[in-house]
């Protein structure tokens, strides 16, 4: 995973953090998520919803974590922050996309990555309605569909006028709205509200680019090591990664990310 | 499904158009599904993309209808009407959802109508990707999952403020955006671009209201017996039933359709 591992360790976390992710697909598939409790968590403000079942699945996560790894760091969404000491550390975002799982639709995925100082080294983004787990480390990208493991690669798109296009929510850009319009007008497809599951197809070949704002590091942890692992290229607005700001561009080659940078920079 | 109809017939109806979904299904669901080719309709304007899949499934649902039902008429969206006698029409969208199906994304559908003397009176939504089949028919809705039948129907939702939303595309309304901007800011969730299959979730209690423009009727015709057979009310935005102008709010309740379209009229 790192590049110095042996790969007989990448191999077990690669095979731990997928427990994580079927651990968390038991809370979220059980007849119960069928009939939930939804909370509203943007108090007074926007309409932020969060269901028991994030928290019954993030804290089967943590569970196993704290068995198998008690030295590592947990940072999930819906709970504080448990302090590890050794420099590895769990971003766990058990719903990404709730107001998909409460739509019923099935593109909310379970994000769990691996960060080794920091740095994401390992990234799972796990659709359980679809069936699909999708895992990038140690410059390997797979998809696991139906209990069969195949690589994944993102497309060979260059051209932002060729692209396959996909945002959360057009509403939530602000300020920036004029580069999304800029956006929009050029690309080929446009699909909006996937969240997670868009650079899942991204890295599958089947989205070419991905732009957005608002992320949390919980949001985007687990999607840099599928991305990059799968020869796709994700960075922020301005052609860096400074990810903490929360704005993201994930694109299936370097020549159609620095395309749509410059397009955004214009704004 | 009419109601002078014998159970009979109105069985044998429905059970061949689940052969027809399914016939559709070995197409879009075939390995050739995944290297196809794709052509773009638009002719200069909108990108409009058609592929060879599109095709292929709707050929081997008019090969079956026209061996079973040799006398019903045909309207399909890629090839020219077949004409019939004796007043009853299918009406086939093979791929509703083109977009997300060349975006590797799983909620396109299948939709297949029967049509009596122009009006709908069985309706199927398939959702090949996730195994799901929406029938609604004679005053009876289904799921059928995993090849068990259930019973569906809307959710007791009233009020725009309580509604989980659904568009396609936010883009497309043209001029009477300002209606459209009215619905958002007063929904508690919005989720964009699933086409049918929003309709088919509104059938299954999970989204209260659907508003759309443009529709053809290959789009609206399974829509309108799938919501009406669930509970929900479907009927364009000035409170009648000229579907023809494609305008469509569908609805979990009526009482929730007639305060939508309040909203609608003010624009």
């Amino acid at each position: 995973m790192v590049s110095h591992a042996a790969p007989s360790e990448n191999d077990e976390l690669v095979s731990f953090a997928r427990e994580l992710a079927y651990a968390a697909r038991r809370q979220t598939l059980a007849p119960i998520a069928r009939d939930y409790r939804i909370e509203d968590k943007g108090q007074g403000g926007q309409y932020d919803p969060v269901t028991e079942v994030d928290r019954t699945a993030e804290q089967a996560m943590r569970a196993l974590i704290s068995t198998r790894f008690p030295d590592h760091e947990i940072r999930g969404e819906e709970f504080p922050e448990k302090p590890g000491t050794g420099g590895y550390t769990w971003s766990l975002d058990p719903i990404d996309g709730t107001r998909s799982f409460i739509c019923g639709l099935p593109t909310w995925t379970t994000l769990i990555a691996l960060l080794k100082d920091d740095d994401p080294v390992l990234g799972v983004i796990d659709a359980p309605r679809l069936d699909e787990t999708y895992i990038g480390a140690a410059g390997q990208a797979t998809i696991i569909r139906g209990g069969e493991a195949s690589p994944i690669r993102t497309s060979s798109c260059t051209r932002v006028s060729e692209a396959r296009f996909s945002t959360t929510d057009p509403f939530l850009w602000g300020p920036p709205a004029a580069s999304l319009e800029r956006i929009l007008n050029i690309v080929r497809v446009t699909r909006y509200g996937h969240d997670g599951y868009a650079y899942a197809r991204l890295a599958g070949g089947t989205i070419d680019l991905v732009v957005e704002s608002g992320l949390k590091p919980h949001d985007y942890n687990a999607l840099i090591p599928v991305i990059r692992a799968a020869g796709g290229h994700i960075g922020d607005w301005r052609g860096g990664t400074n990810f903490s700001a929360g704005q993201i561009v994930a694109a299936a080659t370097p020549e159609l990310y620095h395309s749509a940078i410059c397009l955004l920079a214009d704004a």
